[in-house]
């Protein structure tokens, strides 16, 4: 047995073997490439992976299920300890042991009990949206005299009257797509994710802003693509540092949001939307403009779509944001040779569209009440935004740009706070933030937060956040 | 200019260069490389990528405009002639121009107009459905109090109180799965491409079953990964050759349908399933068992997940073949790691599920009517299987198997005719139907057709059938 040898064995960064065993288990905890409650590898391969005896990882193993760190099932082998309680069913309680990464605050947003505050979430409160509407469209679909609709597949493109209607609405902003030129997808998200499967192979390279959206950075990660970072400013990326990105890195696509974006509330301007697709047009980029906030604008700012006519632009939609989150729906218009393969795309990944969730977004969206709703829901974050950025800049919180419309304010904290560190002390207190890091690609963000002005109604955010922000200054 | 000189230029296989130009871009069209309507590369990339001039690139596309092979757009460069013409709203006329490949059969299905009939598709008509439960639960949840269903986003496991009910039902049939260890997906196929992304790298090999689900072999090529097709008999796949097949390839995973086989219509025998899990633990296989048609047995045939435990089996299922096709909801049981990466996965990819489908799933699944419906469809497919199968007896149209249960029956066509082409003769009257070789890999099935049952009620079902045959015979 080589066991004892190898423990007394000094590897070059000076502990023994065992300890080198065991910091790489510790890392891969870390860094989450081994999930919580993820199963380890056998001794046997761990083992032969870094050419150390089976003695030497079992000492490991059990030095570290001692710790508590990983633990055994037996008969199944070591599990990484975090999550081998089993979840509750109800709800999920908050997972403090969760690395602040991308998905750091839609799982700690989607998880969250209801009495938990979500200032760091991306949406509206259930209440702020059309419920009368839905409860309506709902009933019109009960008694629909055709049962197709309650019963069958959606057609390939997705339901043509709502392609129709989109098309329409897009004319209205300038946008010349046709009804045919026009795929539904399950929501925005998916319609971004077909759009990557037809035009990334992985180790291709993608720009997005620095800040961005947080799961733009999650749904690349799983494209297996190098992402890039340009620096944006209150009128748009910054394309000095923009056409050096393309010129470095060959980018085969750039993704934004384009009307509001997110997480900063800014908008492009006329200038930097022409040049940009100039430069686009001169590096060979694809542009991929998610236009989810649409709805929130007072004045329309630029389309890239309106400008590009689908030369070299998607164009990304969805009603998730203004309509439901709960039946979703999202769009793609682009290139006609585009969207019949992404057809194809979508059929492999999911057969068919949500005929229901069509019809229901068409039955809500063309109620005269939707309109309404629209009007009183952007005066409402209009008034929350004016309310909520002085009671911020009292806690030397500082927006960064003046949103334009919607319901994001950008902030830093004051002291270069570490923003991470404060949502950690937040969560503790039941009380989702969103730390700049998670938007940020070169993790650039580290004092930056963004605010949700409709999720902070509750005085118990502002208390919670000073809190935060006062423990995180200590360390 | 090289152009003359290149265009008399003989290449390695004995045509001129601007000829091999030409082939090129054919066989692109062909195999789908590019797509009906699809750009072309344009002229100088081509001229780089096959290292000849530009000037025989255009005299290539010239000439192949010519022949009506490519259209030229003015601005915008040359693009494959088949689907210029914008596409009817309304809904899409068969598209014959199509190939017969892993889509041909969904396209053509989801595609068609009403009074075209389907007896090649893979569901049952609407009417089959249970829409009065399907109606009652929309009212329902047009009452609902709690409104978090209407408007807010699902949790990322998906609706708990649906996973409690999936583990309970999963119990019955003896797979143990908690609540936690179950995802929700946007569809069974959802369900499926999520493993895939998980589990699967661009390169790698997968086994199916030959013949298979024609829409595993487009997700498989969407993922970019190697097919191999192991032989299907009436008890499971040939376990000699998978073993082989094992040995050959060093698959990651296998995909199968376990409780009804599609298109076979056949069910593993418990000594094939308990060989299949002995030769995947040897070998390090993932089997991926797909049991959409779990509803329509009446018997259960063994089931993998219940003999494995999840240790290496993911089991997959949907509501969209028996409940409703239009409010879809797939689900995945497997290792808790497992689930946790899918979750991210899922997040990154759609950002959250369809919560209102969920709601409604669960509403239907929990009625009392869904048991007497499920009784009632079991018995009436049960009838149309005992007089459909004699009818096409009847044309020389054999059964492969006799089916154990569902809406398939697997047969093979008389006088060796060529089922593809039998399949476009009837298109062409309006009757969609399912030739062999898109369930096969290896196009081994060339004299193949599957029948649904449940859509051949229509007489003209038979007689076009004859007609095409008739045809096709003439070839």
């Amino acid at each position: 047995m080589a066991g004892t040898v190898d423990d007394l064995t000094l590897t070059k960064s000076g502990g023994t073997l065992v300890e080198h065993v065991m910091a790489a288990i510790r890392h891969r905890i870390a860094s989450r490439s081994l999930a919580p409650g993820g199963k380890l590898p056998s001794i046997r391969a761990l083992a032969q992976t870094m050419q150390v005896s089976k003695s030497t990882v079992v000492e490991a193993y059990e030095r570290l299920a001692a710790e508590g760190v990983i633990r055994s099932r037996p008969g199944s082998g070591f599990f990484s300890a975090a999550a081998l309680a089993p979840l509750s069913l109800a709800e999920i309680a908050p997972r403090l042991d969760r690395a602040v990464d991308p998905f750091w605050v839609s799982r700690q947003s989607l998880e969250a009990r209801r009495e938990v505050l979500k200032p760091g979430c991306g949406w509206l409160p259930g209440a702020w949206m059309p419920e009368d509407e839905i409860r309506r469209a709902l009933r019109g679909l009960a008694r629909t005299k055709d049962p197709t609709g309650l019963t069958d597949y959606g057609t390939p493109l997705g339901l043509a009257p709502l392609r129709a209607f989109l098309s329409r609405r897009l004319a209205e902003q300038g946008v010349e797509a046709a009804p045919d030129g026009i795929l539904l997808a399950d929501s925005g998200t998916q319609a971004i994710d077909l759009v990557g499967r037809l035009l990334l192979q992985p180790g291709d390279t993608v720009l997005v802003d620095d800040p961005c959206y947080f799961n733009f950075l999650a749904l690349l990660r799983a494209h297996q693509v190098t992402v890039v970072g340009v620096p944006f400013t209150p009128t748009g990326p910054d394309l000095s540092l923009f056409e050096q990105a393309l010129a470095a890195h060959k980018p085969r696509l750039y993704i934004t949001n384009s009307g509001l974006h997110n997480p900063t509330g800014a908008a492009l301007s006329a200038v930097t939307a022409h040049r940009l697709l100039k430069l686009a047009e001169q590096y060979g980029l694809v542009v991929v403009e998610d236009d989810i906030f649409a709805d929130f604008e007072h004045d329309p700012a630029p389309r890239l779509a309106a400008l590009d006519g689908f030369e070299r632009v998607v164009r990304i939609g969805s009603f998730s944001k203004t309509l439901s989150a709960s039946f979703r729906c999202g769009y793609i218009a682009a290139r006609p040779d585009w969207i019949d393969k992404l057809t194809d795309l979508r059929i492999a990944a999911g057969f068919s569209s949500h005929r229901l969730s069509e019809e229901l977004v068409l039955a809500v969206l063309g109620s005269s009440g939707y309109r309404r709703h629209l009007d009183a829901l952007r005066t409402r974050l209009a008034k929350s935004m004016a309310s909520v950025v002085p009671r911020l800049q009292a806690l030397g919180v500082t927006p960064w740009t003046e949103p334009k419309a919607g319901m994001f304010v950008w902030c830093r904290l004051p002291d270069d706070l570490d923003a991470a560190a404060v949502a950690r002390h937040a969560l503790n207190e039941n009380v989702v933030l969103a730390p700049g890091n998670v938007f940020s690609a070169a993790q650039s963000a580290r004092s930056f937060m963004r605010f949700n002005v409709a999720q902070c109604a509750d005085e118990r955010v502002f208390r919670e956040l000073e809190r935060a922000m006062r423990l995180a200054a200590r360390g």
